[in-house]
């Protein structure tokens, strides 16, 4: 067993912990966008699920998408051995609220958009070393918990600038394990906080290209890899701007991106379904690679991807008192297992 | 090398990963209370501290804190390989704005007031296991930045209720290192979320008792060991009256906790400076843990601590629509290295 870091900032993770079971909830614009089939549940039209609140919805999205996940793995939730994720609303309650109904040891954590990537990058890295012989990992968002929270009273019907980009109404979960598990994670490359600064809150994916470029160069440099040693290099939601703002500074340095998925310019029809700049929000990456990235990782159409989120670090507070914005990636390696 | 768990929910350290360096900061109030004279720095009576705004000054004391724990450590900011820690405002901006500062790759954490027993947690997991050869772990809280967030307009002058607890304005820094530290951590614990039914946002430390107990007793049972093996068992801020609650909730189980010693009931002088039930915040155990207590474990005073931090996961949101308040108490075993 040896365990380590290679170069800066990624981990290696050579006992090369697997997913036990995946899961993904949307709402109904996700499910009628490209990947709507591969969702393995969608909410009913009225978003609120039922619920009282749109929060109390999105924390039942969370609560199920774990649930869901534990059970294609074989698990009961009381068998899970940590639960980590959080979410985009202030102090997490999405994921603090459904933790009392996993009932599993619970590692609350913030990076905004990169949460997928952050959770499963810390339990990747404690399921590797022995600590622990599972973990879920989860995140969550909701369009209406946060356009209310970051932005205007939904009532309002603010127009939206066109770089703007649509909070996808979704939740991931992801069951690591010790062994057994496919496809696995082999490395993780933990990303600095980049503040470019853009200050425009509206245009988050220019906010958060400089991140997602600052952690592919590294992850490139520690792991003496190249893009064309993976089958997609995944981002989170840079968007259709954050995208072309990312292959621009890559371009700098001479690397082109073929092979680049962004989850938030593919879980919409960014020409049809009024998204603008694509999707964002923490569950724009859950998703997305709780239902078609692995789904296509376990049937062999891919083999490797870089899955990096990225995650732009502002609040309403900080814009209104005129800061830019910090935004940082996070990157895992999941590939088929031999 | 070996590693592992023990139990249900606890690592242990074999390599026993220590303190390198570590480091606080405190506002007047706090310096005035009885352990003022154990802090390294304290805000001028202006608690802007020449910013223009609170939030800004909060921040500028996370970084703060990193710099000088650092300096102490004998590193550069840019030598340290991770920075962990978050704090109470929405979307971590202390942690997140003084990230790019300090230069380290950066994991968001929230586990309200738990966070810096969260954030010892997973660095000492990953500098244990060889992932990382040196991390930083800190946390903060802002009276003024907390009060306006969660409560009311400073400027209203609302009055409290007796089992409020005054948010300690401090921050607190911890690097962890592979080797060469003293005192060194053993062991975590990681923490369920608990949901008792408390449903008052004014008395937190009722809220935050039963999470404390679970946690106590699943450490106790996971170790085999009991409250005599501890010099001191710390929590971070369940006040006066949280730690009557706990102390209860012990005693139906026969457990008596002679050596028990509350932040928030030390760090002020609970009788003559009217905080009523004692300190609270992220930056409460941060400021005494990295003060007092590990000068104690550092000149022999003491031997072995078990600190726990614990937190309420509330949001404001969640006490307007009607919600209890989930608990989190995260621990971890912090002895003198032979």
């Amino acid at each position: 067993m040896s365990m380590g870091k290679t170069g800066q900032q990624t981990l290696v993770f050579e006992n090369k912990p697997g997913v036990l079971g995946f899961a993904s909830i949307v709402g109904q614009k996700e499910y009628e966008g490209p990947l709507g089939d591969g969702f393995d549940m969608t909410l009913p039209k009225d978003d609120t699920w039922g619920e009282d609140s749109w929060e109390k919805a999105e924390c039942k999205m969370f609560a199920e998408a774990v649930k869901m996940a534990a059970g294609k793995a074989g698990l009961k939730t009381t068998d899970l051995q940590a639960l980590m994720g959080g979410d985009l609303l202030n102090q997490i309650i999405s994921a603090g609220f459904a933790a009392p109904q996993i009932g599993a040891p619970f590692l609350g954590l913030y990076g905004a958009c990169s949460t997928m990537a952050e959770s499963l990058l810390i339990a990747a890295s404690m399921v590797n070393a022995g600590y622990l012989d599972n973990a879920a990992c989860a995140t969550c968002s909701h369009f209406s918990t946060a356009e209310r929270q970051y932005r205007n009273p939904l009532e309002m019907g603010a127009q939206r600038v066109p770089v703007a980009q649509w909070t996808v109404t979704g939740a991931g979960c992801t069951i690591l394990g010790a062994s057994g598990g496919n496809p696995v994670i082999t490395h993780g490359t933990i990303g600095k906080v980049i503040d470019y600064g853009i200050a425009d809150a509206n245009n988050m994916g220019a906010a958060m290209a400089p991140a997602a470029y600052d952690t592919l160069k590294t992850h490139f440099t520690d792991t003496g890899r190249n893009p064309g040693d993976y089958d997609l290099i995944v981002t989170g939601d840079l968007g259709l701007f954050g995208t072309q703002a990312l292959k621009d500074l890559l371009k700098e340095d001479g690397i082109e991106l073929p092979n680049h998925f962004d989850c938030g310019v593919n879980i919409f029809d960014t020409e049809n379904q009024d998204v603008h700049g694509g999707g964002s929000g923490c569950g724009c990456a859950a998703s997305v690679l709780n239902s078609y990235l692995l789904t296509k990782l376990q049937d062999g159409t891919l083999n490797r991807i870089l899955f990096m989120a990225t995650g732009a670090l502002l609040s309403p507070t900080t814009t209104l008192q005129g800061e830019t914005i910090p935004s940082v990636a996070h990157a895992v390696v999941i590939e088929r297992s031999n």
